[in-house]
Formats: C-alpha cells, structure tokens, sequence
C-alpha cells in the first residue's frame, strides 16, 4: 500500500491531529454481534473540513484492514507521508475538504488508538490478548455509528470506503439507512471468495506459527514480528497484479552482482515483500491482524440476509458508487457486478465502473485519474446531494 | 494434489519397488552448475513395462515440487493409494506400459531417497543441512542422465513432467538434444513468473521462521513442521483456480454447527489447507522445500540463453508436446505459448493444446481425457516414434 510523498505539509489537508471518542460505558456496552459486550469502547478518528451549519456535508472515510485513522495530512511538519488517502481528501481533491466535512474513523479491533486485543482489560487490568471478543464489520459499524452521533451529525452525505472499507461502507447503507445519503464502495465485495479466506487463513497461520506469539499473550514481550511480517508478506502478492509485478520486479534481482547460488540472494520481488513486512510489524498488532482478517471473512450479505443480496438491500435508502477495478483478482470485478445487479433489482439509484488499471486491487490506495473523477462527480452529481427530511436539495 | 484411490493393485503397474542408483563417487563428483562439487550422488527410481531389445521404448517421467520416483502401481497390496501418475502409467494408459518402459526419477535435492540436505555429508558424517549446494533444474536433469546410461537408454523415446517435472523435461531436449527424441511438457513454463517467485519465498519464509527450523540443523530434533505446512497451505492455494474452490468449499462451515465467532471455527477451506499441511510434512523434508523452490525460481532460460527463447532451443532436435490448463493460475497459458512460439520459431515440431478445465494448475495430476487422448497420440504419432542413428522409424 504504497504511499505518496507530497512536498509540503501545509498544502492539502495540512497539519492534523487524531481524536479519540470514548463511550459505552458500563453498563451501556455495545453489545456485539456475538451476543458479547464491549465496553468502554474507543474510537480514534480524524476530520478535514468544516462541518457546515446544517450538518449536511459530512462523509465518513473507512479504511481496510491495515488501515487508521490518518487518512489525510500530516501529523507534524517534519512528517514524511501524509495520511493513506491523502491523494484524495484535501482542498479541491475528490473528496473536497473545501465543500465537504470528512471524517475517517477507526475500526474496534484495532490497534490505533480503538479499543482491539492491545487495549487492557478492564476486568483484569492486562491486555485482552485472545479474551477480545470476536468483531464483525457490522459491530465496527456500530460504534462508528456512536462516533457520528457524537458529531453531531444526523445523516452522513457520503460513507466510502474500499476493500475492507468498503464493505463497511455497504454495511452502513443496511444497518443505517436513514443516516447514509449515498455509499461509495471501492475494490469491495458483499463476502469474501473463498480463496480470499484462504489467504487471510494462511496469514493467520503465520502469526499462531511464531515462537513469540504464545496464544495473543505477547504482550510486554518480544511480538510475534516474523509471523506477523509473513502474514503482510502473503498480503501484498494479493493486493499486486500479476502483471504489475511481472513489469515492476520481473525475475531481476536486487543485487548487481548475485550469488545467484545463494540462499542469501533475493530477487527484487523478494527484497520488496521482505520491506513491506518489516515496515509493517513496526505499526500493527498482530492479534488485531487475527481480528480482523476474520471479520473480512465472516462478512457475508448473502448469508446475513436469507441468503439473498437482493433481500440485504432491501431498506438501503442510498445512491450508489460501486467502483472495481479490472486487474484486481482478491476483490475481482464479477465481484462488485453482484453487488451492482442485487442494488439494481432493489431499484436503487447505482452508478458503476469497472476501472480499467493493473495496479491490481491496491488500485484504490494510488493515485488514478479515473477514480478521482468518479467519486468527485458522484459526489457533485443528484445522486450524491444530501436530502434533509424537508425533502430540500442542499 | 489429490490421488484417485484404485480398488485392487493387481491392476495397473500393479506391485512395485523403488530402485537406487548411486554415481559420481568422489573423484568422480557431478559438478554442478554453481561450480561446486557433489558426489556420492543417489538417485531413486522406478521402472514400469519393459524395455525393448533395441531399448528404443523408454519414457522418462519427471515429478513436480513435492513428487517422488513413486509414479505408478503400489509398493505394497495394502497401499491406499498408488503411484503420483498411476492414472496416466499402465497398461493400456497415456503411457502404455504395454509398448513403453517408463523410468520415473526422484531429482537430487530431494528427500525421497535421492541425494538432498537430509542425506549424510560425507565429509562431516552429518546430515548437510544449508551446506548442501544449491541445485538447478539442470543439475537434475545432469544427474538423471546418468540413470539413463546405467540403465543402457542410448536415446529416450520420450522425456515427460508437469510443473517442474516440465522445466526438467523441457532442460532434457536443450542439455541432451541427441538423447531426447520428444518432450511432453505439461503446467509449465521456462521461467517462473515474479508471482510464482514471491509465493516460492514466503512458503521458504515460514519454514525459516519456524522456532524448529535452527538454520537448517534440525535432523535428529524435531522438524519445523508447523513451518512446512504452512509453506504447503499456500502452495495449494496456488494449485487451485479460485472458481474451483468457490465450487468445492464456497463459503461453508466444516463443522455443521459452528460457532461462528470462535477462531476455533474452520471454514471447509480452512480445514482442506491444514488437512493438507499436515499430511505434507509426514513426507516432505522442509529443507529439501528450500532447494527445491529455488531450482525452481533460478530456472530461466531466457537468461541462461542470452536473454533469447529462441536461441534456448536452437539445438534441440526433438518433437514436442506442450499442455497448458485455462484455469492454471501459477504456470498460466500465455507461458505455455511462449515455449511454443520459441519452439516454431526454431522449426521445431510442436503439438500445442490448452486444455479447457476448472482445475487448476493442479490438473496435470488430475484425471483428464482430453491430456489422457493428447499424451497417447503424441506417443503414437510420427512426432512421437524415435529415430534411431540409423534413420529407420521403429
């Protein structure tokens, strides 16, 4: 997920901080899909813009399964990488921090700055480790809710998001549908694939493999790095074409002189897989990569809905941009088209591309000329306008 | 790779035993192509039918990442299962035990019997571990020559391998162009894809972080199972088209009724990946997956013949037969045609198909009429039938 220096902190977004948003106390916990409590529960969140006076302008970020809360600016001047979506949140960007409030929320299971398995305990006073409950994307979704509440805000404009992201986005539209005005759901599937489990099941495995891991209970000790690096490892040849990487690496290598004989020698798809691992572990928790890779694979709207998608958008009230690209092969495109034909045979309002890219399903983290045009118009256009219960077109 | 249970082993190649042939006794070692020196070296083998009196009816069979020199019929009448290839080897098969001799050979670097990291290094009286050196599809295929000379083969009727077995295969009619009369090359490719070298990596990636692994030096301790299995989970992801495992697991439960927000859930996937991990390390040793997975990845013969496909095959004189699998992912098609394109490009007598199947690249394996009727009339054929020094066609 390759982020893009940009020159200077104060264009764009500018400086920002993260905020965090505490609530369900006990005895009010969010009660999850599991029939478990979580409480107190804390969210950390960021926001670019106004808010304007009606509260109409308001769209909700979410990110996907490596994702936080920093998805626009910099923290500090001397910050080398703005936020994760910065490419599009900003003062004339797609999303336009000049016309729109933004705000990008955390996900429960987390593990920066929301309440995940590093958060401690209150019953114990230790981390929760494996004794977290079990999240789903829906649960994520309700404590977002909890945090726009707090906001203040009545009914979200927009919620987008993709891979992870967008599924929440989607999920929103269900569980909220008086509160989501439209969705925009990227590179994103109503379930995971079956080979799209297999991966997350084989990340996982790498993690539960460390000699370090120790059944989630890592932490004040040395973490589970080299599983958890395996498991990005694993991550990022699916979130890559095979084509990108064929015209990227290719079979070269990263030496100029290799032993080719050698164990030690790498080849440039090597030393890069290798890289991003590393910069991971230095950032995420590895139980919040347990999490949340299986609230991914429990999200299915098929089965949460009688086994019909059409029946899963049945209440939805929102307009829809679905966007897919042609090179993504976790989150393939036919994907996104079930999505499309369940919202159309609801009579929704969809606008739907199939992104023509082969920057594979990392597609929505880069910078693409089409997707930028798609999220700004839709958000321009009727279909991304805000209805307030007068019924009045902000 | 799934094996086809056959009811009676009287059927078939019927009962059979693994041979081994030991060569290159010091100072006589093989030399490598790293320079380095190897020797004693051990081969396993098995033969099927019988060789013709002018030994004019022999077929050498090559095995994938993971076979062995096990290709057909049972070692024992209690065997469960028979041979890798028992579908395509017998009497009446593909390959006709009734007209031809087949010789399947294990390859060095092995752990089936042939020379690897786990046989006992000479020189130390220990197992070599990482100072075993580094092995090529070419060192292989080096090795098996002096098989066929012990065995008296002046000239092998034919040379045939799925997926490794086809890069040894396709090495056969490029090292030894006066001993190969055809090539059957199934699932392959002359190079791997900087995909297939990045899932090759963080399958090695898991055997080494495996707290058992120990650098290498784990013979007589216990072996870095749970990292071998890892490493064979997601190999079979690879095996695999996505559509085939949508239509074999989906998105169900294994158990009926699951709990759904436990990590101790399994999806069918999920279980089908660890059945097959499990199994994997009761026969695989996990160095001898290291030097494997390499030979596979240094193997390029674009670079190995200055950067020319073409030129590869500028002396080879035999006919050949070329396989793909629509639905292989790995060794996709477009590689398949590439080796056909340098071949006609050369003059050469190609039979190309690709083969129109769901199963993925583990097809070669599987049964399949359509690669069933191509083997058999390619070896039936003119393209086929050897040319002795004579020039008669027997």
């Amino acid at each position: 997920m390759t982020k893009k220096p940009i020159k200077a902190y104060h264009s764009g977004a500018g400086l920002v901080e993260t905020n965090y948003f505490t609530f369900a106390e006990p005895p009010h916990e969010l009660v999850l899909q599991s029939g478990k409590k979580l409480g107190p529960v804390t969210l950390a969140y960021e926001t670019y813009g106004e808010l304007n006076r009606d509260r109409s302008n308001a769209i909700l970020v979410l990110h996907a399964l490596s994702g936080t809360a920093h998805a626009a600016g910099y923290h500090t001047p001397d910050d080398q990488y703005p936020g994760w979506w910065d490419i599009y949140i900003g003062p004339g960007k797609a999303f336009d921090t000049n016309k729109y409030f933004v705000i990008c929320s955390n996900v429960i299971g987390g593990c920066n700055g929301s309440t995940g398995p590093s958060s401690i305990n209150m019953e114990t006073g230790n981390p929760f480790g494996l004794d977290f409950p079990m999240v789903t994307i829906e649960d994520m979704v309700q404590a977002q809710y909890h945090l726009i509440r707090h906001l203040g805000i009545e009914k979200l404009l927009s919620v987008a998001g993709g891979s992870m992201g967008g599924m929440q986005a989607l999920s929103w539209s269900i569980q909220y549908p008086d509160k989501t005005n439209s969705v925009i759901a990227i590179a994103t599937s109503a379930l995971l694939s079956a080979q799209g489990i297999a991966f997350n099941e084989v990340g996982r495995q790498a993690i539960i493999n460390d000699r370090n891991w120790n059944g989630g209970n890592y932490y004040g000790a040395w973490p589970p790095d080299a599983g958890l690096g395996l498991a990005r490892m694993i991550g990022h040849i699916t979130y890559l074409s095979e084509k990108h990487m064929h015209e990227r690496f290719g079979r070269r290598f990263q030496e100029i002189n290799p032993d080719t004989y050698s164990f030690k020698t790498e080849y440039m798809v090597e030393s890069y897989l290798h890289h991003q691992g590393i910069k991971f572990v230095d950032r995420f928790d590895a139980n919040s990569y347990l999490y949340i890779t299986r609230a991914i694979d429990l999200f299915d709207l098929n089965a949460s809905h009688d086994g019909s998608l059409i029946k899963a958008f049945e209440n939805a009230k929102a307009n829809f941009l679905v966007v897919s690209f042609t090179s993504d092969w976790l989150y393939p495109s036919p994907m996104s088209k079930e999505i499309v034909r369940a919202l159309r045979a609801n009579g929704k309002n969809v606008i739907y591309t199939d992104i023509d890219t082969d920057m594979g399903h990392d597609s929505f983290l880069l910078e693409n000329s089409a997707l930028e045009k798609y999220i700004a118009n839709f958000l321009k256009s009727e279909y991304g306008k805000i209805w307030l219960d007068n019924g009045t077109v902000q």
